[in-house]
């Protein structure tokens, strides 16, 4: 087999078989084809696209090149939920108590990562004590016990899927759909996943911009799924504003509370039982996503989800007193409060500026080594659709940086106030089942 | 100015600015942009092609990439001509001097190559003596004071040709019109061309099948050419079976010599003259085609032309007598003479087939190291449209070879005789003047 006959075939629009994925992928992680032939192929993909068999067969050949997750010795079925990413998602730490609280079991295997605002582990680290270094045996111990675990990426997993990231990242073909939902679906399936639940957001503070691009992301991730065996369920959500009204680690974590207790705004609250309804599904803990729901929903009102995420900090080192009193957690010296300039209706917060904002107050990683400070945030509050009079808040800065007139005039010019009031996107656009 | 904003840029189909084309080749060349970059921007080009101003600003940041043969001391027009490759062309060793008799300057640098024969100075080196070691000077005082010289491949020309195509070579993006074309065209013009005449052929012995897919590539040399000051004409012409009869290197003199003579074969003597008469023009020796054509069939009938090449044989050390004795030739020590097995109507030479039997009986390289045996090749007494009775002659075979065998049996399958006469294509399709 030589790795050009691979490339001339894909440039001509042939489907690849398993055995030439498996020798593109295996000798490309053992350093046998080189850096330029693969470019080459890449972009080929890039124009060709890929058969969803073909599909199939990357993502396994990628979550062959490394270590796999075995998470057999946890009772139940094993259902994780991926997001794409986008501004103020706070879903991980609000459904992951929430569903391990209807007998789902949770084993997530989170990151830190480079955004707007660090990544879960960041986030949780803003409760005293808090702390993922488990070991394998403790971490299932405790799935198995509170049904809720998070630890940090370990192993050396999908490390073909890293190789041809990095490779992607500087050839200008990280943007092709096929190798997209490859590199997220051979991730979660490395890690263990018996099922999946993915968000995928579209709007100006995801990486697809329109709905449209992000049900194709959508089908091709579930088709995968699906196809390997672990039954895929994709919702196409609105990154087009915040989820939520909190931009920031510790300021998410005490949204995320307040959601847990029943008390959280209206759409990341809506969001979370969607997705959460599916999890219960995928775990067969339901029958219906409408049971499943209703499950959600008692046991937020009974109290049982706030309860698990209690266990859950406890179990991990974390001051739960914290947790019930969340005005402890840390808090940043200065309180910016923006208000309205003039009255209307809000037509748009711009996803991405504000993330960059809540960056540049301090709450996100620049570069690998950045200090994250969990002080730091945003909190709107008021959301597309609301109506704002002139001189009443629309959001409160959490900065302890001492010059903050840039962000300031950054956040105005991404909150559009009209005289009328203007159709504002669907939270949840679509559930799709099938690739 | 990043790579990855132009290969981006490429691969979304806009036209990149002379500024960034510069900045890939001059960048690559250096080694400051790594292969796995410009392979992906060489597949995007495949499919995205390049503008006409495109082509000719890669052509030109090629050129510049190296040195540039400075061929002002040499009185008038020099006119090259440049051939895509074939079986049996032997259009070099008969056109040079026949130009050269009607005054046009022709300053020929010539290769050996890897192919079914050597190169046009493999070739002539098949006349004792004969050899191409001139210094600069030498060779400018010859083409002024004889009309005629050829030396091999002097200096770094075309650095950034010479990586890219050998990354071409290994990634699947040779068969791309933009790339060839300007690399083509890049080569002729760092050897100092003023002006082109392109023969561009097509049929099974040629890189281009069609005659559609050599028009392109005609066309898009003729644009690069004419854009960049260089008057270019080309004429797509048949490969489908040898041109002349004659494959290998002193056989091919021989024929050469021949024609020079007026006793060449019909085709071959019809295209030096075609391509000849263009030559002429573009040095403005003559006004028309038709008057060119008239002056070169004039030198073929008066003697000139082969007393032309003649003098030049003798300036660069060769043995005229050999020329005027052509059995003084290197000559092989087994002619062996195939007959037709029925009889019939020649239906077809497969052009390619023939190649590879002269290659094996040893006229060609295989490697860079390889020797020729300048004697061997195949003398054909039959060409397609030919009616032929079972046991006239068919060919000849040339050797040193012990074991012919399995060529003899792909020279009898390479030759179809059919009962009834068949279309045969056309020797010259088109001369392509406009891009």
């Amino acid at each position: 087999m030589r790795m050009y006959d691979i490339i001339a075939k894909k440039r001509d629009g042939f489907e690849l078989t398993k055995e030439e994925i498996d020798f593109v992928v295996h000798g490309y992680t053992k350093g046998d084809i080189p850096d330029y032939q693969v470019s080459s192929l890449l972009m080929a993909i890039y124009f060709q696209g890929m058969t969803e068999k073909e599909r199939s067969e990357l993502t396994l050949a990628m979550v062959e090149s490394g270590e796999i997750i075995d998470l057999s010795p946890i009772h139940g079925i094993k259902v994780d939920k991926h997001s794409t990413g986008g501004v103020g998602d706070t879903t991980t730490l609000i459904l992951a108590p929430l569903v391990a609280s209807c007998g789902v079991p949770v084993a997530k295997m989170s990151g830190r990562g480079l955004g707007h605002t660090g990544g879960t582990i960041d986030k949780l680290e803003s409760i005293p004590g808090f702390h993922v270094e488990l070991t394998e045996e403790e971490f299932i111990r405790q799935v198995n016990e509170r049904k809720v675990a998070v630890i940090g990426q370990t192993g050396n997993l999908t490390p073909a899927d890293k190789k041809l990231y990095s490779l992607r990242d500087v050839t200008a073909t990280v943007n092709s759909i096929p190798l997209i939902a490859s590199s997220i679906m051979s991730k979660k399936i490395a890690a263990g996943a018996d099922a999946i639940v993915l968000d995928v957001k579209c709007g100006s503070g995801a990486f697809m911009k329109s709905a449209e691009e992000a049900k194709t992301l959508a089908k091709a991730m579930v088709s995968i799924g699906n196809r390997v065996g672990r039954k895929t369920i994709a919702l196409i959500t609105d990154m087009s504003q915040p989820l939520g009204k909190a931009v920031g680690n510790a300021l998410e974590v005490k949204e995320a509370i307040e959601t847990l207790r029943g008390n959280g705004p209206k759409d990341l609250t809506e969001l979370c039982l969607t997705l959460g309804s599916y999890m219960v599904v995928l775990a067969e803990k339901a029958a219906s996503p409408e049971e499943a729901r209703a499950m959600l929903e008692e046991n937020i009102a009974n109290g049982k989800a706030f309860e698990t995420f209690l266990s859950f900090v406890e179990a991990q080192g974390g001051d739960k007193s914290v947790c019930e009193n969340v005005e402890r957690l840390p808090e940043a010296k200065k309180k910016i409060e923006l208000t309205a300039k003039k009255s209307g209706f809000i037509t748009g917060i711009a996803a991405d500026e504000i993330g960059i904002s809540a960056m540049m107050l301090g709450a996100g990683r620049t570069t690998k080594d950045s200090t994250i400070d969990l002080s730091a945030g945003i909190v709107l509050h008021k959301k597309a659709g609301d109506e704002i009079k002139e001189g009443e808040p629309l959001l409160t800065i959490h900065t302890n940086k001492l010059e903050v007139e840039s962000v300031i005039e950054k956040l105005y010019d991404s909150i559009h106030i009209e005289n009328t009031k203007a159709d504002i996107p669907p939270l949840i656009y679509e559930v799709i089942t099938e690739g």
